[in-house]
């Protein structure tokens, strides 16, 4: 439902006057000029399909639903100002924890990170259910000094690039834990030139052909150069390969960016960040999204869909 | 629960460095400049408790949820600027509409409000629930070039106005239909100086308490000069009567502010709105908030809480 309903509002609702950017990127964009400028993002996260109260500590909850929404105003490169927590608490608690004090652990899981990132809870709203546990958390941001970075402008030519230390089987624990690239991205807008920039929220095989129809592009995967994580690794199954994980599980929460092969380059010589840095592409012309192996030979990228097979 | 929890949050997350207004008022305001001053509020409505899918069409819910946020951007006297909608959507669909139609209508019930007034819907998320229908609106605004207007400046002296054309029984049907008064509130500001503003979501016995604590002031409502609403007229019983419902009722979304004697005379003379404006009482010095009948006797103002009488 949700990519279709994704592609009704687009064009239900197409982007207004004062809005640089509406329904489509990471986040949307308000305001005139460039110091009125505010960057938007807004998940909402549902008990058994984000989280499960019954397992994971309301404070991992918490801290997810600040998280992810951090990440989506690093996918911009914008630099977080505020964030705004709803949240609708199931009269019963969830978890075997009390409805006041599940509020409460969530806001607690949440507020080390408002810290750490510059994000401080200024507003929202609590209700209660008699449904699931459900967080909605809107995170606002201003651009970094050089400007704010789409997902339209990748270039053929360009290298493709993703943080960290690898993708896949985000689920063994990562999904609550991350880090959102908040400092990466700004720290790789101020090194390099960047022609497009998303998080891989969906995994690399559905954002990945995201990314190319935003800039109007192909694109190539080198399998030898994707680093599986050593959780896809663990979650490997017969009918599931650590690589297929790597390009296919969802909420890896990682940057993925077109850069000039110079930049490219330089970055991975450099290491500007922590966290590591791995060139897993290049965009092409056309439309075509692929993965090539190592003797050369080519297959379309399987997009998402790979937990239905 | 809300109430404690609000509490909780205010001492737990005091107002940081770069943001002139965080929990407490009715929206939060961020920015450090007044070029940059972003204005932020968010409300969260779940199925069977602000509305009921059994009854009420979804575009009649969308709207409601983006007319509260507007509301609460008005009760600031901010322009708005754009908003952003996150959906739980239940797997099943409600009242009889299958998921994906829900989310379409709740968007179309919405379009019309955010054109009105100048709100376009520039983002959210959307997901799947076992639970009921959530629908979480945060609504951004600007400062209007006068400035914001906070609950917090009411003065002793100070006439207390209510807009609209009468108080209570708000669920027979306006609470889904009414009009935010954002042109009111902007019209309000540019012909007089308004000490304090609020809009009214819990009543006026609740909410004229919560202006008078963050004001530092008292206040007393005449009783002869509340209008009562048709709907509590109709609403009334022998537990609870018309008048109780004018004061007790959730939901009148009119705006509630001080001005000057000299001002309140202005507006009064001048109605510079179609909505009409009534003279509800005046801000006193203590802390107490009291009825005054004709009579001239006076009763404390009862507080909230009618419901479970």
């Amino acid at each position: 439902m949700e990519l279709d309903f994704l592609d009704w509002l687009r064009d239900r609702l197409p982007t207004p006057a004062g809005v640089l950017l509406g329904v489509g990127d990471d986040a949307a964009v308000l305001g005139d000029s460039a110091a009125e400028r505010t960057v938007a993002t807004a998940d909402l996260l549902v008990d058994g399909v984000h989280f499960l109260t019954a397992e994971h500590a309301p404070e991992r909850i918490g801290r997810k639903a600040l998280a992810v929404n951090l990440s989506d105003l690093a996918a911009m490169a914008a630099e977080p100002t505020g964030c705004l927590v709803s949240l609708a608490i199931p009269r019963g608690g969830a978890g075997g924890v009390g409805p006041g004090e599940l509020a409460r652990r969530l806001i607690e899981g949440m507020a080390p990170l408002a810290e750490e990132f510059g994000c401080p809870i200024v507003g929202g709203d609590t209700n209660a259910t008699d449904g699931p546990l459900v967080v909605a958390v809107t995170a606002l941001g201003r651009p970094n000094p050089r400007g704010l970075v789409r997902r339209d402008g990748a270039r053929p030519g360009d290298w493709l690039m993703v943080t960290g230390e690898g993708l896949g089987g985000s689920l063994a624990g990562k999904h609550l834990d991350f880090t959102p690239r908040v400092a990466e991205s700004l720290r790789l807008v101020e090194r390099v030139d960047v022609h497009a920039l998303m998080d891989l929220s969906d995994g690399l095989a559905t954002d990945l052909p995201r990314l190319c129809a935003a800039s109007g592009v192909g694109a190539v995967v080198f399998r030898e150069h994707v680093i599986v994580s050593e959780a896809a690794e663990r979650a490997a199954t017969p009918g599931r390969s650590a690589f297929d994980r790597a390009l296919g599980d969802g909420e890896d929460f990682e940057l993925l960016f077109a850069v000039t092969p110079e930049a490219g380059r330089e970055l991975l010589a450099r290491a500007p960040f922590a966290v590591g840095t791995s060139w897993v592409g290049e965009v092409e012309s056309g439309d075509r999204v692929e993965v090539q192996a190592a003797d050369g030979s080519r297959a379309p990228l399987p997009t998402g869909g790979y937990e239905h097979r």
